[in-house]
């Protein structure tokens, strides 16, 4: 495909490239470098203020009226001697107490992993996007069937996490490695990802001993003092509430828990209109806000000004068999509803890539993409899911992981205000002169001098006509994707770690396995 | 998959919406009814104030200080006349004279075809998308090759124009139909789509006999007398220049003549940065825009208000291959920039629906949702080529048809602003409180008055959990489309038509083959 004398562009530009990423060899593919990219585009606000206000006073009128369970008996008293009202498991919050809550909260945060080099900044206008988080199924070309994570396919989907720009934090674990037993998979998957990524991580909150291991590991591997580890985010949780208006024991004692040593906090409420929630998505939006904002509630009570961001994950059920649907343009407007409340609220927030598809097809991208752009509109600071996640999050898949990082890359060049650049330069009047009506611009001085950087180069787009990629084998585009993931799993080298600290984790691992590990009996 | 006792709901949901289409029997997919998308959300605007005007300034400068070449006679004659700078085929505007033109143009207008109940309004908030136009080949899962236009693909590609209520217009034709000869073909397609759809269609301009013979087809078909016919727009053409700066000999002479009869005028320079424009994508706007406006001037000068829209085809070329890219990152800003410049011209928008990809994988649907979002995004009045559009639009595909008509199909759902409803119906409070911490929705009353409408449903997504799509035989996105693709055409009916003017179409048709059709030297 390539026209004679371009194949010197080609070298240069992965020479170049890979020299910067400090790569040996030839690089597998000629990617963006890291960058924490800024949405700039006013955000697409579907809701006029007003609008805004009957969500949040429907969402205060949940809190001070109907009340949320608290199923932690620890909870319950915090927010009993804050001066809520108390029946049994059920709190009741005025309106009053929650906004001075929320008003502690800071509106921006950055989270520091081992690499400082990866921090990043949680807030204002910035999206950032992180693997897919905690499917207990695995799905690639090669298997060609859906079957139950292992070990190495977390580690290889880790990999992908670690080896693309474009990631920039390690959610959840990318797959369920159900080969290990639930009492040390915590163990076993974090020093995996401490020693195979160096990007910002998370811990479940399921159980004091599973989340006090991950703080513990995260510190060691950061080489911190447990001083340092509190001063500011180190890593952070995820809790889901249990909708409609649930909070669960194991999710606020890890909630509580990273609140007191000062890490961040997401609260993703899961509300499925029309199961969980409302039929209607401003009422599954105002319950979501309102099972959201009691936990920031409470961790401000506990530490205020800690790091919260309120998350969304309100969709749709299929009425036809109660499955959930992602990526539908009612979780879109939902999406965008949100971030209309998360900005009254000054809060950071977290949405998803998401799709119900059971392979890497046309559906999937197109939910996919729905799920995305509603996050790009919606002023999304947190994409979870942005990479691999399959058939509602039950599977994940490499192929898809490779073809959300191609679909994540254009995004973050979308967002280059270069692309707009109206300088001199770029309205390019001398070159229009110069060419005039009969050439054309590819020989230009112009032309020549900006080639290289000014259209974005795709690692898994195939723009080749019919002919030649039908010369080249007519692969589609899973397959090319299976084949970039099989040679970026065996030519990946783990970022660098200090000897000592991976010997203190492997020790603090081997320690606590031979304690029994954490408790599975919740 | 569906759930004991959801199977009525099918029936009655079918059901209604078959009765409405005025079907016989059941119908082959729930397809939305045919409406008028209104795109309320704020255009996203990457140019502040002055980007625009320095755009502007540069176009106008274009217009001044280069000219554009006019390769045809007639149309330097009456630009001179109208007091350009005319110098052999140069023609030099200044840009009061091109500002006063197109201040002549309305910023509104309908295209009515033979059935008045699919008038289109071009303009304001509207966004209108039609099928694919123009590719010479034809690919789907049978044949499982690209193959040559043939008059049945078309006729076949006619009918889901015809099919999808999503789909508002018929552009040029849907696939090439190589088996007709040239000088003929207009004849047969434009009498296959009349009489094969009831939507505003299209004219090439290629020539003065194609012109008139289209015309002359439409006013037939719609039963018109020729005053009746020139008092609004009946149907359109859309020209594009030969960028750089060049206006050819047909593409004018099919201007002037829709504009003396008041048809609907579309004009959209294909300025692929890099190759026929500045390698800069504002340089490359401006020269779109000053392409586009001097082809409006004159048709204001030639008919005062007559209807004119302006299109984009702004991408960028592969810099490795020179290999023309769609959907890319630049595309998508390039579009949302001319957005801006429509809007300050107080002129109607087209873009198009579009991708570089061969087969419809993947890849395909996420390069053609960035070109639809960018429609959506840049205030796009009239997509074109929405749906079919494969290989940088040299291959027409019926499964990519229909995989696009679901996604425009979920466009046009989320432009439906009864999703962000916040009256007390859709906050839910009561629903809310009647469910409480421990109950779900499928049951309430307040969902099952609202199910069956409030969320899209799809005819295409397959939401189905794995295990039972794969128990469904596993089968990927675009064999679903295929299959669905051989039932629409197979169960087809063409829209009513009065035998009479049927027969005075094809007598029409008869008597201008006779006659030899039209001249192909040019």
């Amino acid at each position: 495909m390539d026209a004679a004398g371009t194949k010197d562009i080609r070298r240069k530009r992965s020479g170049g490239r890979a020299g910067n990423a400090g790569r040996r060899g030839t690089a597998i593919i000629d990617q963006m470098p890291w960058r924490i990219p800024v949405n700039n585009d006013a955000p697409t606000e579907p809701l006029r203020p007003e609008g805004v206000l009957r969500i949040h006073d429907t969402a205060m009128r949940i809190l001070e009226e109907i009340g949320i369970e608290f199923l932690n008996e620890e909870a319950v008293a915090i927010l009993k001697s804050a001066g809520c009202t108390v029946n049994g498991t059920n709190v009741r919050m005025g309106r009053d107490f929650v906004m001075e809550m929320v008003s502690r909260a800071p509106s921006q945060f950055t989270i520091t992993p081992r690499n400082p080099d990866r921090t990043i900044p949680i807030g204002g206008k910035h999206i950032l996007f992180g693997n897919v988080s905690s499917p207990p199924n695995y799905w690639d070309m090669e298997i060609g069937r859906k079957v139950p994570g292992t070990r190495e396919m977390c580690q290889n989907l880790l990999k992908l996490t670690q080896y693309f720009n474009c990631i920039h934090f390690a959610g959840g674990y990318p797959v369920e490695p159900c080969d290990i037993h639930a009492s040390v998979r915590h163990l076993d998957v974090l020093f995996d990802k401490l020693t195979l990524t160096d990007k910002a991580t998370h811990a479940y909150s399921l159980g004091k001993e599973r989340v006090e291991d991950v703080m513990e590991m995260v510190r060691i591997a950061g080489g911190l003092t447990h001083e340092e580890f509190e001063a500011t985010p180190r890593m952070y949780t995820n809790i889901n509430s249990t909708s409609p208006l649930k909070h669960d024991q194991p999710m606020m004692d890890g909630w509580m828990r990273l609140a007191r040593r000062g890490q961040g906090l997401i609260v993703t409420p899961f509300t499925l209109a029309g199961a969980m929630a409302p039929v209607t998505m401003a009422g599954a939006v105002a319950q979501s806000i309102a099972e959201a904002l009691c936990a920031v509630a409470l961790a401000q009570w506990i530490r205020p000004g800690v790091a919260c961001a309120i998350g969304t994950f309100t969709s749709n059920v299929d009425m036809k068999s109660g499955a959930p649907a992602f990526g539908t343009p009612e979780y879109m407007r939902a999406t965008q509803m949100t971030g209309q409340l998360a900005r009254f609220y000054g809060l950071p927030m977290r949405s998803s890539g998401v799709c119900a598809a059971n392979v890497p097809d046309g559906q999937a991208m197109w939910e996919t993409e729905h799920s995305l752009w509603a996050a790009m509109q919606s002023g999304t600071n947190m994409v979870y899911h942005a990479a691999g996640w399959l058939e509602g999050g039950l599977i994940a898949s490499p192929e898809k992981f490779i073809m959300d990082c191609e679909v994540i890359q254009q995004l973050q060049r979308y967002m280059e205000p270069e692309i707009c650049d109206t300088s001199d330069d770029a309205l390019a009047f001398d070159a229009i002169k110069e060419v005039g009506p009969s050439g054309h611009f590819f020989g230009i001085q112009h032309t020549q001098d900006r080639y290289t950087t000014s259209f974005y180069q795709p690692f898994l787009s195939d723009w080749k006509n019919f002919e030649a990629w039908e010369a080249a084998g007519a692969v589609w585009t899973p397959e090319r994707a299976h084949h970039l993931f099989k040679l970026i799993v065996n030519d990946f080298e783990p970022p660098a770690m200090n000897a000592g600290i991976r010997d203190e984790l492997a020790d603090f691992v081997a320690r606590r396995k031979s304690e029994g590990g954490a408790p599975t009996d919740f």
